[in-house]
């Protein structure tokens, strides 16, 4: 959905190595016509939604269909030394899936079975090819749901592999807390299984944490045990406008510091509101916004709603709007779910560059309001949506491809940012991962040591380096 | 306090290696008189709560008093490639703190200062020597607690290393969702960090999730930051006793299938209200008795209180005591604070073998109902309490050390329960470790491929096997 952007100035270096004919080969032996050298199927899984489009796609795609799939394909290509790509959907930001240094792509799309639903305990086995909204449809006669959401229909696979989250993580946690077990196939080939499907467990190293966030760089997950939640009695949603976008990240400050156990609460930002507006009529005040929903009982709903609209006009905000019915709560939400897209129809032909920093929740005023100085500065057009009862927010800088200088910009931007955020004692990634993009400010975040003991990890688990290599740090 | 249990049935191999003196001299020459290889000092540091109490000591104990203490001890035990077992309060259950290889003990108890109260934020920063009781002291004026609550008064570096929890973990979760990040050092005496104080990050491998949990094996923490939460507006405790554990337990599932909030939910079984009825003069029924507590609004405490006392009824529940005020909510749990010591003295001179099973909450009653047979069956007298809301429980089965039979009989017990919690999809280990009791459950839980990508990591961020060796895994 976004046009090109020139690659000169994005891409770290390619290394490409060598795919030799005798894999090919083997793959189409072993998968026939579910290993495809087609260069439109390949181009399509050399790409994901970040900035970098220009890589040379992989040599070859295998469309696995099951575990035994997924570890034949990694054996053969073990076996040449060959780079392995996971891919879901297609729709990490930080260019997750690109073959910088070639290879294959297995794209587990078709691994789409939800495997055992456990309404009893809560817990959900599934495939990694099923969408986060194919699982919620599939589930949704038990009463429970799997909250994690972030923006695109992303595959659990995908969004185990960057440790996603979304709206709802401010009271459900991130995929670091809902993952239970998984099954992997090692670089190597072999299949293993991590976790179990108690609750919790003091039973040795935590693979599944070391696995969920690893991009693809330590194996393929060829199975995920999830947690789910009955869903609430009663939901509430409501939106409130602010004077300022200082006043609005007050009162989420307050309403975590209180301890107040909020589902939802998102910040969106004057500019986006007008965005909206002009793209959905939609009629919302251009102020800055509160989006706001409450789970629980009817009368806990009831109580924590009270206390946050106290608190929200003692900050100024007004115009309080509520949802009750699942209709009206969609309109309310339907101006968050469509930032995006306005925010790109606003500027025709423009993409976004999408910041992801996270701090903590007594920092974010700091963090928000100069960032905010220094975009309104710098002259570039942007959108402003954010997970703030989390500290994450996203600034979407909307730049013309065909205009170096504002990539360059809307960089500088993400770097001072980036700077403002660690300083703070933040993150340079709240939910979208390192990729390729963040290799250098994860350095600077973890230091040197600690990236050097992901590298000695990663090389005792990979010692070919072959599972998605050029990820997360230079290897 | 417990009485020593003949060796021969418990050790798994001792293979000591070399402490050279050179190193003993390199250690009195940095650290002076806090080196002590005074064997009182030394027998102190080489036992814990576990069975196993005939190992010989370390060869030495270093009291470290920062980080650079720290350091500086492992790089000397790294030059010599000598054992390092780092030291809390020496409350772990599993063996973990015994020199089975020979090596130091590094003792970090005066490593106690909490270095940074973030109210604001909801996070402290302590050293690991700080004690649960002691950092909630220190914090008391903020309106602030940290839930995490294992039996002992143990120190946060060591409930960090087992990946403890307790009797509020089915609300706010174990040690592994409540350290935001480390400061460790490595087997090569690097300084490194990990995690930052934001509430959730992508930012590469999580290394803060490895370390939790991997008992001393990996590197020694020297910081630790964790999250913190508002104390409750409203506590509300209750007892209410059940026809049958069944009963309790049934109860208990539905409480948690509902989604209730619920607080605190344990179980004690009727041998263990006679025990403590004995022990505390309580008059307490003496029936299986759930002990609950219920945090929130006053409304909202209320109301959970309501829908659990009718969920109870249902299931036979009967004689609810409520409890609100801090006094009377004390008197209230005397019951379970003082299950272990009430059962000790039931069986003068007696030893408890605690096992530590966790399964999915929808198998509870199977795993726990046929255990009880089984133990009943036995003639082992046993106390029974459990955090039944998690899927874990604790047998303390009561056996006299002078008589071997009695042991076996009780490895017996545990071993039969261990494969039943496995087959139901559970655990070894809720939050004990498996330090060196549990290495073969562990293989049968997680599988040889498992443990051997355990061994393999390991193996690369210790290459000289000096960090705690001889746990969780042999090596």
């Amino acid at each position: 959905m976004n046009a090109p952007v020139p690659a000169a100035q994005l891409l770290p270096e390619v290394r490409l190595r060598n795919v030799p004919q005798a894999l090919i080969d083997a793959l189409k032996g072993r998968f026939g016509e579910r290993c495809s050298t087609a260069l439109a199927v390949r181009e399509q899984h050399g790409r994901d939604e970040s900035a970098y489009t220009t890589v040379p796609p992989p040599s070859a795609v295998v469309f696995a269909e099951s575990t035994q799939d997924v570890a034949d394909a990694v054996r053969l290509a073990s076996q040449y030394e060959v780079p392995v790509i996971p891919f879901g959907v297609g729709s990490s930001l930080e260019g997750h899936l690109l073959a910088i240094q070639g290879g294959i792509s297995i794209d587990v799309s078709r691994m789409n079975q939800v495997l055992a639903v456990n309404p009893e305990d809560l817990t959900v086995t599934v495939q990694p090819g099923v969408t986060r909204k194919q699982l919620n449809e599939e589930i949704k006669s038990t009463g429970l749901f799997f909250p994690i959401d972030p923006g695109a229909d992303a595959s659990l696979g995908g969004m185990s592999a960057t440790r996603a989250s979304g709206t709802n993580a401010v009271r459900y946690g991130t995929m670091r807390e809902n993952v239970l077990g998984l099954e992997v196939v090692t670089a190597s080939g072999e299949v293993i299984r991590t976790g179990t499907r108690a609750k919790k467990s003091s039973a040795g190293y935590d693979l599944t944490r070391l696995f969920v966030g690893s991009e693809g760089t330590l194996g393929v997950m060829t199975e995920i045990t999830l947690k789910l939640y009955p869903l609430p009695e009663a939901i509430s949603a409501a939106i409130c406008s602010f004077p300022s976008i200082e006043a609005a990240v007050r009162t989420t400050i307050q309403i975590i510091q209180m301890g107040i156990p909020i589902a939802r609460v998102e910040l969106i930002d004057a500019h986006t509101v007008r965005m909206v507006n002009a793209y959905a009529k939609l009629g919302l005040r251009q102020e800055p916004m509160l989006l706001m929903e409450f789970h629980g009982s009817p009368a806990g709903v009831q109580e924590q709603a009270e206390t946050v609209q106290e608190i929200a006009r003692e900050h100024g905000g007004q115009a309080f709007e509520w949802a009750v019915t699942p209709e009206e709560r969609t309109r309310l939400w339907t101006a968050r779910h469509n930032a995006y897209f306005a925010a790109i129809q606003s500027k025709p032909g423009c993409r976004a560059i999408s910041t992801d920093t996270c701090v903590p929740i007594s920092r974010l005023a700091d963090c928000l309001l100069d960032s905010v100085a220094e975009a309104d500065a710098s002259g570039i057009p942007y959108f402003l949506v954010g997970h703030v009862g989390d500290g994450n927010f996203h600034f979407g800088y909307l730049i013309d491809p065909a205009q170096p200088e504002e990539y360059a910009k809307a960089e500088e931007l993400n770097h001072a940012l980036v700077h403002r955020a660690l300083k703070l004692g933040g993150t340079c990634t709240g939910e979208h991962g390192v990729g390729m993009h963040k290799m250098d400010f994860l350095r600077e975040e973890a230091g040197a040591g600690a990236v050097d003991m992901m590298r000695t990890i990663k090389r005792a688990l990979d010692p070919k380096n072959i599972m998605n290599p050029g990820k997360i740090f230079a290897l």
